[in-house]
């Protein structure tokens, strides 16, 4: 006789349609029973007509295979994608200031997590101007129905939702008021099928008004990134967003200084473009633990201009990933 | 006897009180009368009363001076800040991205034209972020009474209004909805005393949201000058951003590309960091005129972190200085 585990397990192999994720990692199973019949309840969330027949089909196929099955029942419910939803961490990658490198230090992240074979998904906040889907090399529109949306997938699997992937051209302007705005992240929040993941990076915008507001007060954020350059400007600036997130209780994890230097290819020797490094005095001024420094580095402009940031590695990006380990909130469901 | 003429160089030497500029250049003198007594009436605006009756002596005194000279009677009248100031030309800074160097752009642009002899404001328009006062060392606040606000002075003399002149601390952080952003920077427009300006600098915040719909709808902008860095996650915002002006109907008066290149202080060649130089075919593709590069310059930098960007100088600085009295709208008054 067929067991529940056995039904699981063969659940498992079953990509949600649209997606590279099994149905059980996006927890669209829902229910299974296997006595006196084998009936296994499914979302319907964010599928088409015809995707929920083919994936009917799947799933009875599947679990035809095992031996003495009894016949197989699939039945469709509607659940809210937030209720589809669990995510162990929430990290916002922030600056206060534009231009320093969030989405870089979001995406270097969430590619560093998911090497080390964590579900990783990013919610791009910035609304008017979205760097993602670009170091991605993500194109595709996101799928869905009426009920929910699916993110995009990168290459190595990362779930990206990104304002950029939603325009019919990625160089149309989204010239929205706040409040607009504000919808549309509760929407990447509210509406998308992140599924089960490990870690939800944050790209914020930059700034400290509203789509970061929206962020911190709708979002169960574990906690903050911050981002800052040798520039005493963006000093005063990251200053500013940290007392920002200090007033909204949620843990500062780490301070990185990117652009820090420029090694210099003939020499190796490194030259302060933007001044002499600052990071470890803010990160000790501010209070907010140290987590070190991201070169100016042309190679990594490179791949994150041309959608290659999954493939780039360098000395610099194993320090991050491994400052990252230790800075980030502890997982339990590691894959 | 004292001809008006005589009355009107006489009032042009004495300097509104908290400004370095006389009282004709900042439009308070409303009428002057000669005949049969002579009578000057002056805006009240933005000065307390101690403020009023010092000027109103100053004023007296140095009418008395001239031969001939009737008793003269001082009348002080409230006008609207707005109606106060005539500014030839209002160019904002724009760019779609963060920290490619808007706000540098700006300030070297009012530095340049400043040193050219013209009037020059800058309205730093990004409140969340603002680094226009850093730049310049201004830490003043800016002067006042419920009825207007005087603007700070750099010290070649720009005209600065900045929300980070306006905060108790500089690190505090602005933590407003859009409405709020939008009113703050209707306020810099409406409530402060500009007076005579030949050019009116406007350093737009980053994005193509609020604030900068806000600018554009409000103020009657003359022209904007559109900022790019090498980098093609650059490219595609400014893209957005040029979208957006040309829906606006607001002419595009030239882009720049900032962080061009480093040149090596030992060999002198240029190194492209952020990728090859797209400036030129960007413009080309925009059809927006190309208007130069900026490098990475850590003299720079230097200089714009620590107040010092009225001292910098450069070939770069003297090429942008050249360009940009091409492309902006021509003065007639210049001083």
């Amino acid at each position: 006789v067929v067991t529940e585990k056995q039904v699981w397990e063969k659940l498992q192999s079953i990509p949600l349609p649209g997606t590279p994720r099994d149905i059980v990692a996006m927890n669209y199973v829902r229910q299974v029973n296997i006595d006196p019949e084998i009936m296994v309840t499914l979302a319907a969330t964010g599928l088409l007509a015809d995707e929920q027949k083919r994936l009917q089909q799947k799933v009875v196929a599947s679990i035809e295979t095992l031996n003495g099955a009894a016949p197989v029942h699939i039945n469709f419910v509607e659940v809210k994608p937030l209720e589809l939803n669990s995510i162990d961490s929430i990290v916002a990658t922030m600056s206060g200031k534009g231009g320093v490198g969030k989405s870089l230090v979001a995406a270097l992240a969430a590619v560093s997590l998911r090497r080390e074979g964590f579900s990783v998904g990013i919610l791009d906040a910035d609304i008017a101007g979205p760097s993602i889907p670009r170091m991605f090399g993500a194109t595709a529109h996101p799928v869905g129905s009426g009920t929910g949306i699916l993110p995009v997938f990168s290459r190595l699997g990362i779930e990206i939702m990104s304002m950029n992937l939603l325009l019919s051209q990625e160089n149309e302007a989204v010239i929205w008021r706040g409040p607009l705005v504000s919808r549309a992240i509760n929407q990447f929040w509210e509406d998308v099928v992140w599924g089960r993941l490990d870690y939800l990076i944050i790209d914020m915008p930059p700034g400290t008004t509203d789509a970061a507001l929206t962020v911190m007060q709708s979002l169960p954020v574990s906690g903050v990134i911050m981002v800052t350059t040798p520039q005493n400007l963006t000093a005063m600036m990251v200053k500013k967003a940290v007392s920002m997130v200090r007033k909204m209780n949620i843990p500062l994890l780490g301070l990185i200084e990117n652009m820090s230097y420029y090694r210099d290819p003939e020499t190796g020797q490194p030259i302060s473009i933007f001044g002499p490094s600052r990071g470890e005095a803010l990160a000790r001024e501010t209070e907010v633990p140290f987590a070190g420094r991201l070169s100016l580095d042309p190679e990594l402009a490179r791949q994150a201009d041309n959608g290659g940031i999954e493939d780039f590695k360098s000395e610099d990006e194993a320090a991050f990933h491994h400052k990252l380990l230790q800075i980030l909130p502890e997982q339990t469901s590691q894959i």
